[in-house]
């Protein structure tokens, strides 16, 4: 119930064309009112969408397949998109024996299945950089989740800063992103040399491809949040989708 | 021995009653007496009820499944609640073959059986919050824990702050809970929420749900230490145990 | 506007009593209604006694003098209970010449004054037990925070593990408290030996006493989380205020 | 030297209007050319500006006095903004004796001159957020910063978790933004909060207010790394700095 | 009270030479007999004497020059050795001026008084090697706590590991001692080659003598916790006195 | 070749009676004797139980059955005693099929074999102490390692600090050991207590028993490094080897 | 295109034998040239063996065989060595299966193939020495890697600082070599040591090996860094490839 | 006593030259020869310059004016080069006030006097590398130590990686250079780009300039251990003067 909504209702009471105590009673149904589902072990918030420009999207990992298919079933019969990130093949069937068909995205671990209507497309392009191979699956959660949200991706992987004419050589598809989603594990040095190249938004994924005093992920971490470089910012390491989720609302804007 | 009784004894003495010698033995007894039973590789302390008010609870994680029946077993003999946590089907199996009954909570990983007599009850309701569906396991373990210790327990799961109206819209709830166990993982931003919401005490349970900068937990568990909430304290990640200690200890006081 | 003033206006509505719109803006009003005072760097929570049941209390660290004593004169303004922690002398007169009088705690660090109303009584004793004498200033930090709150305090310092004798002989106070503050820094071990000694709630304070691998408390705060006595939850290092808002929260119910 | 002045210079070359070799000159001195100037101990990066849209910025830590205003007076003398930041008092007194004129934001520990032309305004409204009165030092770098590049701020400040009233009847203003930086410390819960409520970008900003295990601002690192909400990337423990420029970036798309 | 002395009690009762009530009280005074004097901030253990084999000893960190005084005065008024740690200049005029002469121990940072009696003295030679120079003060500390403890000490400075030839020149010195105390910060490498060159226990202190990932001694810390050499155990960083109270006991059996 | 064996060649040289080319060659021969065999990727430290006092141990972790035997081998056939850690029941089969007999210690994990003479008996009892019955490994590696070097063991487990009267009823063990080996996991607060009740050495094992803050050990390390009791060291995280060989030293001065 | 062929070039159109726009596309070309090879999830930098010295290196870990046998194809067929490290005997039969023969180092877990020109020699010999037998996976890593690149290699294992011995008595050998590599796990102190002993470059490799406090490597690698001795550097934890690749160099000086 | 004077000793007593007992205390006289100083407080290593090749260097932080004054008062009696590093002006005056001229170098906090004779020269040139001109302090420490060790150094100033084409325009000198010294704050990344254009050594050096996540240089520390570059080692952070004998001794071979 908005503002002229709240208007109508008391001009109406004031007319005598609605009981007071029903006013009443809708007033406070308004306020009340709960826009998720509670399946018990999980509250599905169907506002979300209205709210933040995408549905919600379902974090798999320490849920078990049933825990899942029950949520996936609720967003697919609104008609909504559904993204499950951090999951596995054996979810991706359990999901897909209660909403029919649905895409397992294996290097991106991710299951996919598009809503009724698709999303408003970004803007731009979002370009989506990795420093090396074993940083695919990372990069693939951030390219997967970003196409399910509407935008345009562009791959530019292995170009890691230990052979540099990689990387620029590829100046031009740089200059053409509108965002970018610079993925790179070990030392994590990636985003600092694209960030003093172009002048586009920046988004840093660590991941925690390395070893020994690598502590899974946390040098490069460390390395991206003391980036020398303007127009740079981090998310949690090996977190593609977070960053797909950041990039996505900045190419919609 | 207590006080009264040690004045009896003495008088008994002084009455030609009692000899000395048969006096001394018994304080002597009385001061060496160790309520307790040595099984050799545990001491079972049977004690633990009329100190502490609940009997000693087994910590089943690493040990071996022939270690924890037979202190089962010790604790049944006595009539005394039994309460086993961390543990797994394999030991209930071994619990039930000497204990006769026993029950198994599978989400909670605890196997429990009730002592001959019921403890007493708590005075008001502990709610158990949690912020996702993947904290059920720490959630659910502190349930199950505040049950046996006699408390009515309340449920509210996957209210967390990413969608604040599912919390908002439970304000009533909060309100009517006498203690709050409140779980979360990844930044564990619940507890604070909550602790500025409602005037009673919030027991913040971090979980170790997350990946990458959680470091196992340990980003909750910073992040609940360092609440901005009054009323708010917190035990280790993924206790679900400890904080139904606290929070019934608060409900029957 | 609660739920049966609500109703009143709007059966006055249908009586014609008052015109809709004017029932309008005061139900958008009431929405609207902000409980704070905005100071431009600081909102002032009026609303935290009704909410919490004890007004907003100021942190000092990291503010200017002028900042604090601007949020002073608003709460005092209000007769509301005035309580800065974490502060200085300096602040305490800057505090002192906008507000008339008000008392500077030198060892907890404190500056109080008390409110029009006193605050209603707690139902028992709050005991605050220290292991050593370095300790006191968080330990006074807590239990003239716990008085200011309305509750009877006992203080028990120098009580540490490695001379045990000198706790053990005083059970009967442990005994008699409602609610247990224990601090303790180095191993932090006092809430392990109290938590097992007595049935009440223990909110456990690590200090940052001690030196080398205590790393400015950590050791002390590990220990704690990690005990093995039930009954027990910890709050920040130092942090003598937040063990009394959840002490003071549990004798209040 | 861009690609149509090469294709010009060769056929001249072609037309023997110029000589091979002062053409093979020409050439080579483009590509060896360094659009930098060498002060011995520091390199100014005069092209910055139209690589990435902004020019250098000197980030004042650990750098003497006359260092920054040697820096300073060369940027000056192109004309070009200037921005320093993490200064004092008395780098600003070095400075503008160098440079004439130049302003001290105290709070926000910055000196700044406005270049010769103003920078390209950005599309929308920088909101900047903070949890506390005593984060207002890393929320005003971020906020003179951005202004310095173009963007308009609107500034909300103490609007921490704890008294969530503050925030939620803000909303209107969080949703007039374009982009957000939102600054807290302790347990750094107020970006997930607001990446819950608004579609924007986020961008957080943990700051080192705090005490005990905050750890110098880890713990609202490690909160905001983990944050459960949308569209939500962080920079480095009070960079405010750094939070403006990816927000400028963001805002000028 | 002891066992003897109880059987004469109760067969005093059992000859009606006293009452039995007084009897009780005697028992009762007896158990609740507290061997500590309570000065308010602190309880100065008297019985640790008795029990550990010398007085409590006076950690002097965080403690104000009039508390330390006050207990030392508590100390020498019963004739004890009297030893404080971690001090100033500043505290010991402040004990002197109430307990007469102390000694000043300016590299060590301790105040020192010997006792009415002797203490027992060791059965050999301590010996205290450090790596380095830097680490005399800790080294000094054990040297002097040692002596005060009654036991013969030998001072081997300076023979860190990277000039291998000024340790192995000393093996004689070595070999002689009884329990050796080796002192070294940076990597802390000294202990596992001595515990590999003789067979007497080695107690090591890692020194927080060192910058940068020394991390406050962290570094030597860890190096000698996970020495392959046989026969070494540690004391906290920087901990002199307390690797000196183990040799003592050592030295003493 | 020791000193004297040295004068009376250089003697036989002078007299004629042996060639000085030939005593070069011996003198040359002693000072370059390795007392250890070269297996290539293993160098037996025959030596060490001359320098040290008993043979050298062999680490179990991360070394193939096939080089574990292979080192017994050349042990046993020199009748040295034979002591493996860390190891597992394949090692302990491949070990018996190259040296014959040989013991399998489950729950140690030790496979040991007596050498042909057994090892000086130590003066006293190494009485062994577990807080817990998970810290039965740790405690057994202590007290198996322990008796193969000639010290009486006493065992006493399940006495940690949260049933306080489970260790003071057994003071007067306690009191007849002449070391104490005192393992603890989760806070390891059992030294602080045992270091406070009797005044031998106690050599503090931290255990890795825990979960979530425990850190794999960490807490309780810091905690026994921390200790506020006089006459503790602490050796590795589960290092129960390394405490016997502290404790046994200690045992045979 | 380097100088000469420039001016070469342009001489040319100046001499009017090429046209000034194919000369023009020419030059564009060079500058664009990619001396990699793309394969979609990975850029083969054919360029680096000119650039660096040495073939690209195939790092195996996260990599899946199908990807590690694609790129070993594109390098084998350039003639190239192939290296990989990190990798498992899986990946050893996929690159075998398209490149032919590949030798399997079980050890070292390394897949090598010579190239169709033998690298240049290095100028003298390279020590590998390593403190235990479990260090021996990284030692192989390092011992192999540096013969694929031309360098004679020296064994020398299980020489740790608790048989000091047997290190002191291959001082020749240490001698003799021109660069040292130096692995060590536990406590890390053989590279001091050896950093005393000799004058050449000490090029030091923690390894993973140890427990508890060793936190996988950071104890050794903490130790290395903080080395008291002259002329070491470190690399990564386990990192035997690195350290050849730092030796490699300085050899080929 | 070398091999060949041991033969001729040996051979002069078999020609009765010598007499057999004269000889043996020549043989023992060299075996127990201490090539080194006694202070009592410090050990000076007259040895080390023969057997590393440069003199002990006398480590500044934590020593009193008087005892560094006293340790360079022995080197410079022996005509030795004098180097004392992380000093102070105050020690300076004390040094030259006993060794007459001395030369105070205030950025690379270092005091230096020239020995007797020249150090060897070294083969190529050093260039030392920093990423900003914060980092200056650290960098000069190694120039300066280097060219006192006979090294001829090139600096390269102000080059980090967000201003790449500074550094690409200075790849002349950096392929000039015979080894690299890289110092770099923040994310260290310098080192991974300066490893990956050139073949030489690089010895990486982590500066501790930054703030926040920057953890006093741990942010470039693990990301220069972690580096995906060829070809690189590290120093501890800060350690300019690590870094100048590594790359001197390769400098000298």
């Amino acid at each position: 119930m908005n503002e002229s909504e709240l208007r109508q209702l008391l001009a109406a009471v004031g007319r005598g064309e609605i009981a007071p105590e029903s006013a009443a009673v809708r007033v406070l149904d308004a306020l009340r009112a709960a826009p998720f589902e509670d399946l018990g072990f999980a509250r599905v918030d169907h506002h979300r969408a209205v709210r933040l420009g995408f549905p919600e999207v379902v974090f798999g990992q320490a849920k078990t397949p049933a825990q899942v298919a029950a949520i996936a079933a609720r967003i697919a019969a609104r008609g909504d998109s559904l993204l499950i990130t951090r999951t596995t093949a054996e979810v991706h069937a359990a999901v897909a024996s209660v909403v029919g068909e649905a895409t397992w995205h294996e290097t991106a671990r991710i299951v996919s299945r598009p809503g009724a209507t698709p999303p408003p497309p970004g803007h731009g392009v979002i370009l989506v950089a990795s420093a090396g191979t074993s940083d695919l699956p990372v990069a693939e959660e951030a390219a997967v989740t970003a196409e399910m949200m509407g935008n345009t991706v562009d791959r530019l992987y292995d170009v890691g800063v230990a052979g540099l004419h990689r990387l620029l050589g590829e100046r031009a598809r740089l200059a053409q992103a509108r965002v970018l989603i610079v993925v790179a594990g070990m030392e994590g040095a990636l985003p600092s040399v694209v960030g003093g190249l172009v002048g586009v938004p920046v988004v840093a994924v660590p991941s925690s491809v390395g070893y020994g005093a690598n502590f899974h992920g946390l040098s490069a971490l460390l390395g991206m949040l003391n980036t020398c470089a303007p127009g740079v910012a981090v998310v949690n390491i090996d977190n593609g989708f977070g960053a797909a989720t950041m990039a996505s609302r900045i190419n919609h804007l």
